[in-house]
């Protein structure tokens, strides 16, 4: 073969994606064409450089073809000798415990799956196929949305273990590479009406965009790269200016930071809200540079406040918008926005937990939970971003404590010292 | 009148677009909706706020009704007893002239007008009519055409004295102000045909954008302010690791800046080569990184090259790449790249000069020329941005000497001392 279709290796590189001699890349492959290229492309560059490749596929039970899919990953892998990992979820039933959309749901389950299944195998990294063109439909939504130049930043190269080795590979790349290894794969047709979005923006206006620049993919995927960098580098300087902990900042503090990082400042500073800074915008943190100017409060988004007092600037949240720890009876129970219902009758969206002292509240920074079969105690904070709950949201799903301690958290799981001990002696929590 | 449908105030004292007591803004006013709504609201504005505005067009007696378009904003300003300042320009006999295509020629000989008409009345500011979807296109393009974080910073609110006062206005808001005020204009109908990509992404793309996200203009400005801020500091910075002037600098002192600044220190030294950062990308900082930790020789777009030797990593432009300043005989010469012809019989699209020992060669940093008319010598560099005749494109413009010293400049103009005395003893240089 002449110049390889895909070459991923320098990017690999580039990032530190390339696992220690010996190490194992899991592969999340849905069968479709970006994922099965992804499998066979890393399967032979372990077998160069000294690492393994696993496949992972989460069998969302969804389509009459799921099944069809899983058995085509499966024949690639056993073609190969990749040992292959399933599991069936069912995402409608979930979409009702979790209250969220299909989409959210089934992203979710299946990054929870990832992770169980290469901490299960000691994976030094998880890879997902996103391209070149993901990329540029990431960053220009981001864009239109108005993130900032967070968002510009666009999917991540590596994140929290989460490799994506294709994201600088043009699609046409990937589909020479389908041809040329005579790859079987699957359509996944929902992508054609889900993702309403993404989809009018991938089918109908990158085309156009395209006959503008036709490297316009690569270039937007390039100034992501460098966004990425120079948002780190930021941020990091913010930070360095900012008290270790707390939401507090000296006026002065503020005002004697060069321009450019005060708004970020703010922002790093409001990420810090129990109530994160959800609907703040740049109209917010110049309002709060004001403040720090000229004193008084102002009132900010989900329940948030400022005080600018003696030179100091503080961020609060109104101890009315966070509800307290609160008891729970059997039957209905309203504690701040959530309805939960305490019952004795199984319920399949619903947790099931021993009997014992319960009650609800919002989460807090010290939570953590041991969840069944894993290696020891994690804290909450980090099984919900594993989840995908970004950080201003997780004040939108209550902790469900057992004498006082989290125990029980909706998407996430049951502690152990609070899983059922026997099936006749159960109750079930869930949110309705 | 409720409230107003064009509210630009806070914008411009934002950025300081306010006149002192008793200033002048200089409008642009081609007699489209958008300058026109801006010339109305700047005078109604100015008499709130105690400055004055006059108006300037230029006739580019292109389309047959260019005249109607002058007429109309001479009775507007008529009307309102505005300074009314016009000229007559003939873009496509500049064209020749000035070797550029149509458009960007009309844009050059607009802003030249601009800024002799602003200085010779003694403007504080000169106004443009950019409203808040040029700027979102313009983003867009530039995201598409790969700038960088420095292209999607977009149009500056404020540059050299030019500012945009509506340049956070939403279309709409000028439609409706040119509606309640029952303003007349114009519409040139070259804006459907001219500048391809710009029209396609507003006329085709942009609507579909728009169904994305509505907000999508709103939130492509904002992130522009940010990154125009983050930009600016961040060069900053960069500019603050280099030495003041040359193009060599310390490997060590690269290699121990922070990574997000090591290529806008490189890309800063690479503006200051006499052939400009043209054609640099990425991938070019990224090798010269690598050079400065491994030491040897890189070749770099332009004819440009570096070395990295004793520590030092150093920017060259071999000197065969830029022409010896070499003496004109009559008929044509090769200088470089250029063909210049020295001739004494008349031709509208050669600069007229005095006879005497002329040459050609390019720029040099301390070239200045002293236009006649104008109030003092200015250095070429600032003329040729007055031009806009970007820095990397510099060297593609010969500097004709008289008797060693800058003299004229094609595009710019003709020294004092080298204008023809009489009309009988002139010669003619053009370019070919």
């Amino acid at each position: 073969m002449s110049k390889p279709v895909v070459d991923a290796a320098a990017w690999m590189e580039r990032f530190g994606m390339l696992p220690p001699p010996g190490g194992t890349i899991l592969c999340a492959v849905s069968g479709g064409r970006d994922s099965v290229c992804l499998l066979d492309y890393l399967w032979r560059l372990g077998q160069e450089r000294g690492f393994s490749v696993a496949a992972a596929h989460l069998n969302h039970g969804m389509r009459p073809t799921a099944q069809r899919d899983e058995e085509l990953v499966r024949r690639l892998c056993r073609q190969r000798d990749i040992p292959f990992y399933t599991e069936k979820v069912d995402v409608y039933a979930l979409c009702d415990a979790w209250r969220l959309t299909v989409e959210e749901t089934g992203r979710r389950a299946r990054y929870e799956f990832l992770r169980r299944t290469a901490a299960s195998i000691g994976a030094a990294f998880i890879a997902t196929a996103h391209h070149r063109e993901d990329q540029a439909e990431t960053v220009l939504l981001q864009l239109l949305r108005g993130t900032g130049p967070q968002g510009l930043a666009g999917i991540p190269p590596v994140r929290e273990g989460i490799i994506r080795p294709l994201l600088d590979t043009p699609r046409a790349a990937i589909d020479a590479y389908i041809a040329a290894h005579d790859l079987p794969y699957v359509t996944d047709e929902t992508n054609l009406d889900t993702h309403y979005a993404r989809n009018r923006l991938r089918l109908e206006i990158m085309p156009q965009l395209l006959t503008i620049n036709p490297s316009a993919p690569a270039h937007i995927c390039r100034t992501a790269d460098i966004l990425r960098a120079e948002n780190d580098y930021l941020d990091a300087q913010a930070a360095a200016l900012l008290p270790d902990t707390g939401t507090a900042l000296p006026c002065h503090t503020l005002l004697s930071a060069p321009a450019a990082l005060r708004p970020r400042m703010l922002r790093l500073l409001a990420e810090r809200l129990p109530v994160g800074k959800k609907d703040f915008s740049a109209a917010h943190y110049r309002a709060l540079e004001m403040l720090a100017q000229t004193g008084g409060t102002l009132s900010l988004p989900g329940g948030a406040a400022a005080v600018c007092r003696q030179g100091t600037l503080t961020l609060t949240v109104p101890d009315a918008s966070r509800p307290e720890e609160t008891p729970l009876h059997p039957g209905d129970n309203r504690v701040g926005a959530w309805h939960i219902r305490l019952s004795d009758t199984f319920s399949p969206d619903a947790l099931a937990v021993r009997p014992g002292a319960w009650s609800a509240r919002p989460w807090r920074r010290e939570d953590g939970l041991t969840l069944p079969g894993s290696r020891g105690r994690r804290s909450l904070k980090r099984l919900l971003a594993e989840r995908g709950v970004p950080p201003e949201q997780r004040d939108a799903v209550p902790v469900f404590c057992l004498a006082g301690q989290a125990a029980a958290v909706p998407g996430v799981g049951v502690d152990a010292s609070a899983v059922p001990e026997q099936p006749g002696n159960t109750i079930y929590i869930q949110l309705f």
